[in-house]
């Protein structure tokens, strides 16, 4: 075959490949969220990527539903899509087990979703995503724990508090103000997505998409009064219920010290099925102050699977943000192998003898790699060295065997018993001890 | 909205909903599998189920690139697939980086995998598979590792080595057996393939079908010696060194104490792309002798992307098949809640306070949920107990607060210290603490 005729090595376009040094990354952010959500009493669930279309056309927002979905009909003729996102899903299981189910339940899962988004962009086509949900429970706390947690998650990733804010609104708040500014029914989705984008785009931009449906006068004392919250709170009054319940959230969570949580009447969230209390979280870095990740109550969503309305609040932490946030904040670890041991050999050995040594590694809680190079010693040894393996033990003809710490460049002739306490107090005194 | 116009809660065809419980044994399964193989060095990598479908039709089998596979035209015209397999894919990103891999690379995935079967079949659309493979290294070396991780693999999920027996084989011995019995070129891959379902059809109709390629008295003699390892060894010659090979894999897993591997010279392995040793592994059981996973030995696979030919073994493993062997052998573990700790409150209650609380039982790794149920005391604790949590705490006035553990009845008033020292230690006794 010449060189010509060669399978391409690119992998579709948008999406990524995992090398152990990525996977590894990817690995040690999962596991970070899995603890704390599995501490707040949350359990996994997964469905398939492959879903009925019919599930996204109610709720995900227009574009999402149909421009930014794979979509395409099975040989059954059929139409399927590839999940943009997770919660209608969550939503669908939910329902159907709606009568067994003990509520509150709290959900997690950490899936991948796909996006269509056009490649100009440079955007993933596919990414991960923590998605923590509360279906049932009272609403105001099953919020409050939404903030908690999301709190708790930042914090466990090394995120100091000034680190980062939790910005929060309610949609009814939203509402009130559109009733209040005499904003068109029709309109307001309208608005609500270009208040969605307002940081993407200029002020002077946004005024002018407004004028189309406010006159500009009015436009002025609309943006004037959302984007300060003290006008919002005396428009709307502090009697809504709504306006009622984020200060209770500011006034409870400050009392177990989370105070970098402030409310934004802008705040809206690209998903339609959104029904009251919104947030998402943002960089405080003023070079880089993203949105982090979000989430939000959707109470009618499950209603449109059974004949049960089923409160519900989550939220959906994608790997890419926050994998740029970790970066940028230096709270990443160290991205070394797992493997501790390296199994070498002077001469032509039986598989039985190296497998047996290794064996007794692997049975220690010693990830053991067994050299199958067919190389010179001297060239098992560099391999291990340059893959930053600890230790290369190198089997002999008797019982004893050679020991050597690469870094420290120790040697020592010893029992495969004391290789092994060795090993283990010298990883545990460089803290790459791994507990099985 | 009225009952007939809701959405369905049905799933996609052929794919599975994982509830909690679901999840959980998956899990389990799953974490054993990435022990094994991380002891054995094998490191994580993963891609996107997305990939161009070219990658699947040079070697995959005809049958499951042309009809088992989801394929569509993206909106830029390329034509993608769902991968039915991760083969194809290890090899591209194998290609990709031959020249900064440190060979013999071993990866391994556990991933999702999509076919399109006909749902009559009753088979599914989508699994999850282990794939383990060793790039590069002493071939030799690298096969025999592979029966010893998969031996491996099946003890630590706690099987008997008389709960199954490890079938090998070598391509070339059956290309001798062809050339010897006069199998026309052209027919071999049709021979191949009914070799493969031998077991699924009568011996009748393996006979009739065999006849298409050779005359009735040959086919007889063909099957007989294929069927009869010593018949087998006899015309290819214990110098073939494929012959050799599989002996001395036998001679040198039998030291160690692997004894549940026979040849069997009827083995094939569904993939076109199998160059050499090929091994499936069987469930013992009479009434269940079936195939559980296999794999094999693939040369020239990688050198489709690349000027370059590197050797490579492996083997996939199915959550299925292995579920039903794991369940048929009474292996699973029990599928219990990882919560351990229920807050209740008497009254209406500050969530600063239960928060507080809650979270010092999380950072001593007792993982603790807040009821936000807003019912009774008492329906509290049904609750907890319907779901087998273990332990509830009621948090009152004083710094004091009540333990129950369910199970006993026992109930004690402590502070959080002793209440923390009391959960861990029954935890610990009853088996079911995780240390993270």
């Amino acid at each position: 075959m010449n060189k010509k005729s060669k399978l391409s090595t690119d992998n579709y376009k948008g999406v990524r490949d995992f090398y152990p040094e990525d996977h590894r990354i990817q690995e040690y952010m999962f596991s970070r969220m899995r603890k704390v959500v599995k501490d707040f009493g949350y359990e996994e669930y997964n469905a398939s990527p492959l879903e009925y279309t019919e599930i996204y056309k109610a709720k995900s927002g227009e574009e999402i539903a149909k421009e930014q979905t794979y979509t395409f009909k099975d040989k059954g003729d059929r139409t399927i899509s590839l999940r943009p996102e997770m919660t209608p899903t969550a939503a669908r299981m939910i329902a159907k087990r709606n009568r067994e189910l003990i509520f509150p339940v709290r959900w997690y899962s950490i899936s991948n979703i796909f996006r269509y988004e056009s490649p100009q962009k440079g955007r993933l086509r596919e990414h991960y995503q923590l998605n923590a949900d509360i279906f049932g429970g009272v609403p105001e706390k099953a919020d409050l724990e939404m903030i908690d947690l999301t709190h708790r998650l930042m914090r466990n990733f090394g995120a100091k508090t000034t680190d980062f804010t939790i910005r929060m609104n309610d949609r009814r708040i939203l509402g009130s103000l559109y009733d209040i500014h005499q904003i068109d029914e029709d309109d307001r989705p309208s608005v609500s997505k270009l208040l969605d984008k307002k940081n993407k785009i200029s002020e002077k931009e946004l005024i002018k998409e407004m004028t189309r449906y406010l006159d500009k006068e009015r436009v002025k004392l609309f943006l004037e009064t959302i984007s300060t919250p003290t006008k919002t709170l005396e428009d709307v009054g502090q009697e809504h219920p709504a306006v009622k319940h984020i200060v209770s959230i500011i006034e409870e969570l400050s009392v177990v010290g989370i105070t970098n949580i402030i409310f934004d009447p802008t705040l809206v969230r690209g998903f339609d099925y959104y029904t009251g209390f919104v947030f998402e979280v943002f960089d405080t870095d003023p070079d880089n102050s993203r949105s982090i990740f979000g989430g939000g109550r959707y109470d009618t969503l499950i209603s449109l699977f059974c004949d049960r309305e089923i409160p519900a609040v989550g939220f959906g932490l994608g790997d890419v943000r926050l994998l740029e946030f970790l970066k940028s904040h230096s709270l990443l670890p160290l991205n070394e192998t797992e493997v501790k041991v390296m199994i070498c050999h002077m001469n032509e050995h039986p598989y039985a003898r190296s497998s047996s040594v290794a064996n007794v590694f692997r049975d220690n809680n010693i990830p053991t790699e067994v050299d199958i190079s067919g190389k010179k010693i001297k060239d098992q040894i560099s391999k291990a060295s340059k893959k930053n393996i600890p230790f290369i033990v190198v089997i002999g003809e008797d019982e004893k065997m050679k020991v050597k710490h690469l870094d420290s460049k120790e040697e020592r002739e010893m029992t495969i018993e004391d290789a092994i306490e060795w090993i283990t107090e010298t990883l545990i005194t460089e803290g790459s001890w791994q507990e099985k």
